[in-house]
């Protein structure tokens, strides 16, 4: 009956996509029946009571549920290409992320992983500069990069906005970005911010030799006004644009990765709100998921979590996060429901370590993370007894000493601004 | 101190913004502690450690928490709207359901509604058509609407595709849908999809002197692509694009609402993914929350549940989203979680009824959501045991049965659609 989908002799095809789920079926309905349903309702549904497709079409594009464990809860889906727009985010989730969390038959189902297949992939763009292209922009290889927030998140006007950056830019910062709260209010408005923050970033840069980016908020009520914003960040000489991918959505990311290439920017992507969908363990998308279709798209870099700090994200999923946004070839791990995954011409995405973090925990971040992260620091740099220059100059310190094998005691004993902040958050 | 953002004396401006939240705090975490904390990450921060910013304008801005109820887990919030960008949904959802999920302070936070003042309100357009204006299209105002979606899911060709529609048009379907995952695959291709179904919408048309309407899937990777596919719709005399809101995400359909409005287009929006965010009583965001920020964009109908059916779903939840669909002004109501909402000019949103629905669950329909509803029924109809045509006539036959107080069964015979469809599905 070719109804049932279920065919555990099934091997995934060179062109399958494969799709792992946690599923906690409804009392009364079996295992069996609950991998069945769903794999048709993501895919070509019940069309066996309907005379309208033929039995060929179907044997084409039927799903097949090729491994089932009920103890661990996991199902694994091979969905045929087929069944998929080429190159569109947004109908890949209509499909294998859609109406099935919505089923009676299931109390809870968590989306896992997804494995794209070679041809699928190369539907996609991948970042345009990616992690190498933005060390490149910099020219620093040997270090992660050090970010800051303009903090408060909001109520700054644009003028002392640019002077905090200004002063993280000058105390050691290589980048300095806007919170997600801040697009385009009253008391600070888009344009004039992008004109001063980029004018206090030309500043250090000639002030200090090195390079910095000041990556401006282009969150946007339309995709045309977002692309505005990203050509007004171009206009004015700007390389970076930041945006908040899971509130503006899918449709729009990839609009502005189109727009991007052509501008020559570069996209931090800002994970605000990501876990109103990935925090459950037992229902929702991972954030694995998140971060794969975020690479596919071609964001450049991208908030993974910290171990450490204020949110919530444990060690080996941030970890997991961090290999399947550096990665070229993934492989398989069961326990954290991974998938293997080869990334084909898609470039490594660099990994952001933000929220909460503390110039005290570098010696940590850098053991957890080793040189290729960002590590961003708000109230870590601007409530630094000294002040902001301080702070972003005490980052810069301890990321000296944790690569230099020194303790941060030590280390402090010849540097004043690390020496304060040592006092203040040890 | 300005730091503690509790003060239950506040009342609520008319220009604030207030948020309802269930919150439950980490171990060792006070209720007071996770509500001052996540009111300040939602808004202006842990300011007062940061020198730049004046105390005036931290006083202007800051967030009240004006209702705490530990037994319940219930907050309420009221954010000053200087908070927020004029009329952009995105940014709304970054900074009032943005971080906050994520805080380790809290081990789950659901955002259950929001309130929305006057001012803001007025910066959306709402519904081109809504609820009024799709009734004077069909010139149909007695009744429910009755819709389909064509079936299966996906595998038909183009031709076949049109032809199921033809069919379910002529047996008395008012509207006619793609499923969700149907947008432009190789096997059935958006361009001809989109002409030979609104051939055949026409050509029903003109045989049964109803007005019909087919509802193509424009759910695409891009911007650009979505309302390049609904100029095709509009150049080919079509009234009405579908798609699918969680997938593509708010700012494509901030966008999209842009074009249709000068497209004169109707919208229909499918809710799949929504589970993913709505369904933990928890934690995510409610589907309340969801379909108030899609009427305030302005779609022009969409899915609610069913109550009945193959759908997640309570019978008091669909009814509230029912009302803040349709009605100009919603009371309180502290149980369902539901604040207090004057829509001002924005229209109502036809509501849809649709997830396995059978014809035998009319009466049932017709009680719980009376005329005001869409319902679409697929293997409802598709699955009639004299195929497509009759399935719908069946449907239509039961609807005139309920709203003439007569049984199905007592209908059915004389009317031998009807009596087919009772044999299969009572």
């Amino acid at each position: 009956m070719l109804k049932d989908y279920i065919d555990l002799e099934y091997r995934p095809k060179d062109d399958d996509f494969v799709c792992e789920y946690h599923i906690e079926p409804a009392e009364g309905v079996s295992f069996e029946a609950a991998c069945n349903h769903m794999a048709g309702e993501s895919s070509i549904d019940t069309w066996s009571d309907i005379s309208t497709l033929s039995p060929e079409m179907a044997g084409e594009l039927k799903p097949h549920v090729y491994y089932m464990n009920e103890e661990q809860q996991t199902v694994r889906i091979a969905y045929t290409q087929d069944l998929f727009e080429t190159g569109s985010v947004p109908q890949i989730l209509s499909a294998i992320a859609g109406n099935i969390f919505s089923m009676k038959l299931l109390d809870s189902l968590r989306f896992e992983d997804i494995s794209f297949p070679r041809d699928a992939i190369s539907g996609f763009r991948g970042p345009n500069f990616g992690m190498h292209g933005v060390r490149e922009l910099f020219g620093v290889n040997d270090r992660p990069l050090i970010g800051t927030i303009v903090k408060p998140k909001v109520g700054l006007t644009s003028q002392q906005h640019a002077e905090v950056a200004y002063n993280a830019f000058a105390g050691g910062c290589d980048l300095v970005k806007d919170d997600e709260n801040l697009t385009d209010q009253k008391f600070n408005r888009f344009e004039k911010r992008a004109l001063l923050t980029l004018k206090a970033q030309d500043r250090a840069e000639a002030e200090t030799g090195e390079k910095k980016m000041y990556m401006c908020n282009i969150t946007a009520p339309t995709c045309e006004e977002m692309v505005r914003r990203a050509e007004v960040i171009s206009d004015l000489g700007g390389k970076y644009v930041m945006i908040d991918i899971i509130p503006v959505g899918w449709t729009a990311l990839q609009s502005l990765r189109e727009a991007t290439g052509e501008l020559g920017l570069a996209i931090h992507a800002h994970r605000c709100m990501h876990s109103a969908i990935t925090r459950n363990p037992h229902h929702g998308v991972s954030m694995l998921v998140i971060a794969k279709l975020t690479r596919l798209i071609g964001l450049d870099q991208l908030h993974i979590g910290t171990v450490v700090g204020k949110m919530h994200g444990g060690r080996d999923e941030v970890l997991a996060l961090r290999d399947n946004c550096v990665l070229e070839h993934i492989h398989a791990n069961e326990a954290l429901h991974v998938l293997e995954q080869d990334w084909g011409h898609i470039k490594p995405m660099f990994p952001v370590a933000s929220g909460g973090l503390e110039p005290t925990m570098i010696p940590d971040l850098v053991r957890i993370f080793g040189n290729d992260a960002i590590m961003q620091f708000g109230g870590g740099i601007h409530a630094h007894p000294i002040g902001t220059t301080a702070g972003a100059t005490a980052c810069r310190q301890a990321i000296d000493a944790a690569l230099g094998g020194v303790t941060l005691e030590e280390y402090a004993k010849t540097h004043s601004e690390l020496e304060a902040a040592l006092s203040k958050w040890r």
